[in-house]
């Protein structure tokens, strides 16, 4: 951030009065400009005894595989924006059951939130950002192109809770490589 | 939002190849400006069969009693966030508990993630954002001076169910008022 949004004066960094962090504040206008985490949401669809990934069809992580996520968007749930981003990826309808895992992700300022949700027919399609779109057993999963660690760590925990029969929310973090 | 944060330019309102909803664009760089949703977490804290409110110093719903909660900050996981705004709102030291509930408030834009936790001393006091902080037991809350619905659902439903003794994780969603 270079520019205040609201009246087009440069901005600096500094620590608002009664504040503790660092922000870009606008010397013109008085303008704080905050900037929080975002929220990734999506879905696990399960069909019978598999679950939908996609072929992701754009950067980062062109052509490894997913579940159907993305960026929150205003105004919307997290229910409407896991729904949302399996249509658009999967052209894919589901019913949207529990949640299943939250995920910090600080070095990048995002929180991931997942649902388990029903795949409710056959009529998947790859959408724009995806290249394919395909059910997979647990022993087709293709763990070695999972596209990010926030996915293969709960599809890991999903498949062994799923094994015990017992599925429960669990929340977690990852950091930055190597930590 | 008027003018481009990377460029300084103004920015139009505008919907990107390839996207569904308008988004600020700036014609001069080329950059597209997502807002999304911004993530409030707080926390119950418990003391025996108390619990620790405050009472707001600013600005909305001055006055008002209220849970400890705030903006979630980048850099941070949600349990740090819970404790940071604990310690700033009422100087209280907690450890986070089970996540509690989770409302979606689409109208502003907003998720609020509520988890409990125990209060680890009696040291607190009113923060800088406080008018005042203390325990109250069930019949002693102040359930017509709350600041918003967004806690007064979630507590409502924490008082049942510990009667019942069982808590359990929900989600919901608060809309505009009247909805």
């Amino acid at each position: 951030m270079k520019y205040c949004s609201s009246c087009g004066a440069q901005v600096e960094l500094g620590i608002p009065e009664g504040d503790t962090l660092q922000r870009y504040i606008c010397r013109a206008c008085g303008v704080i400009h905050y900037q929080n985490p975002k929220i990734v949401v999506g879905c696990i669809p399960e069909w019978e005894d598999k679950i939908l990934l996609c072929r992701r069809a754009i950067e980062p992580r062109l052509g490894l595989w997913t579940v159907p996520s993305g960026f929150m968007e205003n105004a919307e749930t997290l229910v409407q924006g896991a729904e949302r981003e399996t249509m658009e990826e999967a052209n894919a309808s589901v019913r949207i059951g529990p949640l299943f895992a939250i995920y910090n992700l600080p070095h990048i300022n995002q929180v991931h939130v997942l649902f388990r949700a029903q795949l409710l027919d056959l009529g998947f399609s790859p959408g724009i950002e995806s290249l394919e779109v395909r059910l997979f057993t647990e022993p087709e999963i293709p763990w070695e192109t999972l596209a990010f660690r926030v996915i293969r760590e709960p599809l890991k925990r999903y498949f062994v809770e799923r094994r015990e029969g017992v599925l429960r929310f669990h929340m977690g973090t990852i950091g930055a490589l190597g930590t």
